[in-house]
């Protein structure tokens, strides 16, 4: 444990005793920015790419946020970053000789991500793994977090170069696994089940999202992707359920209309103490 | 125009000429396996995982081969491999002097998937990505595909390595982009496009999946993603629209049952001469 003061002028501790983000790193673990205090650090992995993952992880960051936490997130999709847009939030960051400036959401939630560092939003990032998961660590090192409670990753979908960064350079704390009904997603999940295990991190639990769909109408409850299998594979692999998302169409609207800071999902169980 | 004879006895050519896979490589391409002969490469893509890509890709192949021509499918999605699993196909591949072989689906479709390789099917891939592209370049270089019409090849999401190489080392002649529609994944597709356009490959048009859903209790037709914007982007960027596919479970437990073999999915419009 290092007892280096913190160069963070918000952060009440004298010292940085406690704070993670401040530890020696061990390892391939690398340096936080002197000017950042993070005391932990929450992985969002999906197997497979669009089972709302970056939709769970602003949800977690919400009800943290809405608890008083400070919060930031890591978009840590740099070649398809969509926070940012989710908030109504457009580059570019700042910088200074001290580092990267994150970007605030209107309620309080610090970002960093790929798309506010492009000259256009939709610019494609055609870049090498090592150079992408490069930046993941710039993320990290180069961008002024300040005081944190939380700081929560946003993965890209499953096991390559990036989830590989973050979990060697990055000291997660744990992390929470999102899936969705589909039975091919399950064999997936269980990839990044086995990558985190190798990794030793430990899984806080697993958020199932398009769960189901209720017809407005008739209240139907239809399965558009199936039936789920969240109970079998939760019991196999011992897993902590920390929700069931449905179907919702308002998160997506929100979402479009960059006003996802006034969403409130209280599918998720957001208990990280 | 190489005139090299083909060394695939199953093709009826006598020298290879036409047939793009025995082309000299220009720039960064790799040449084919000695026996494969592959007509036409078709990329399939998307800006963002979980788009049903692969569904899209399985759904073109069962068309093509229907029609009675000779296709196979490489599934470059190194890291979450579907395909051989929706077709009930299990590892290993084998392999000998001349390479590795293709595994047969039931409806003649060949394929070459890293599930194949695997020890098991829920091993993770945990590569950096410049060893995972290398294993895309094998599954051209390396893999016995013999004589076929058409490679679709199976793409993982976003714009990272196993694109880029693909795009640099293999002959691709058009890519289908796959989209759904959400709003925040026509951004991303934008950038799709316009790495396409920087690789200088055609795009061959846009399907866009999970367009809508029926109530089969009540017949309202509900748009769990949210309306389709797929009109306004296929304006803007003139694309030509391939189809409009709707949520349909009959397609999800074709694939979790590993049958899609039997799937005939006439919703996209799958005519490449």
């Amino acid at each position: 444990m290092s007892e280096k003061a913190c160069n963070n002028s918000s952060c009440d501790k004298t010292s940085c005793e406690g704070c993670p983000s401040r530890e020696k790193p061990a390892s391939f673990q690398v340096d936080a920015n002197e000017y950042s205090c993070i005391r932990r650090v929450i992985g969002v992995v999906s197997g497979k790419g669009g089972v709302g993952k970056s939709m769970v992880t602003a949800s977690i960051a919400n009800e943290l946020a809405a608890k008083g936490y400070q919060v930031g997130i890591l978009d840590a999709d740099i070649t398809g970053p969509s926070i940012p847009r989710m908030y109504g939030i457009h580059g570019p960051a700042a910088a200074s000789d001290m580092g990267i400036e994150p970007r605030l959401t209107k309620n309080g939630i610090k970002l960093m991500s790929m798309n506010l560092l492009l000259p256009a939003e939709d610019t494609p990032v055609i870049w090498r793994g090592p150079i992408i998961a490069n930046i993941v660590k710039q993320f990290w090192t180069d961008v002024i977090w300040g005081d944190l409670d939380y700081l929560l990753v946003d993965m890209p979908p499953g096991t390559g170069d990036v989830p590989l960064t973050v979990f060697q350079s990055l000291p997660v704390s744990e992390i929470v696994l999102v899936t969705s009904p589909q039975d091919l997603v399950q064999m997936i999940v269980k990839k990044a089940l086995s990558m985190a295990e190798q990794m030793k991190i430990p899984v806080k639990g697993v958020v199932e999202n398009y769960s189901y769909l209720q017809c407005p109408d008739c209240g139907k409850k239809l399965y558009p992707f199936g039936k789920s299998h969240l109970d079998e594979i939760a019991g196999e692999e011992k897993l902590h359920i920390l929700g069931r998302i449905p179907f919702d169409s308002g998160f997506a609207e929100a979402a479009d209309a960059g006003e996802f800071d006034k969403v409130r999902n209280t599918w998720i169980e957001t208990e990280f103490e």
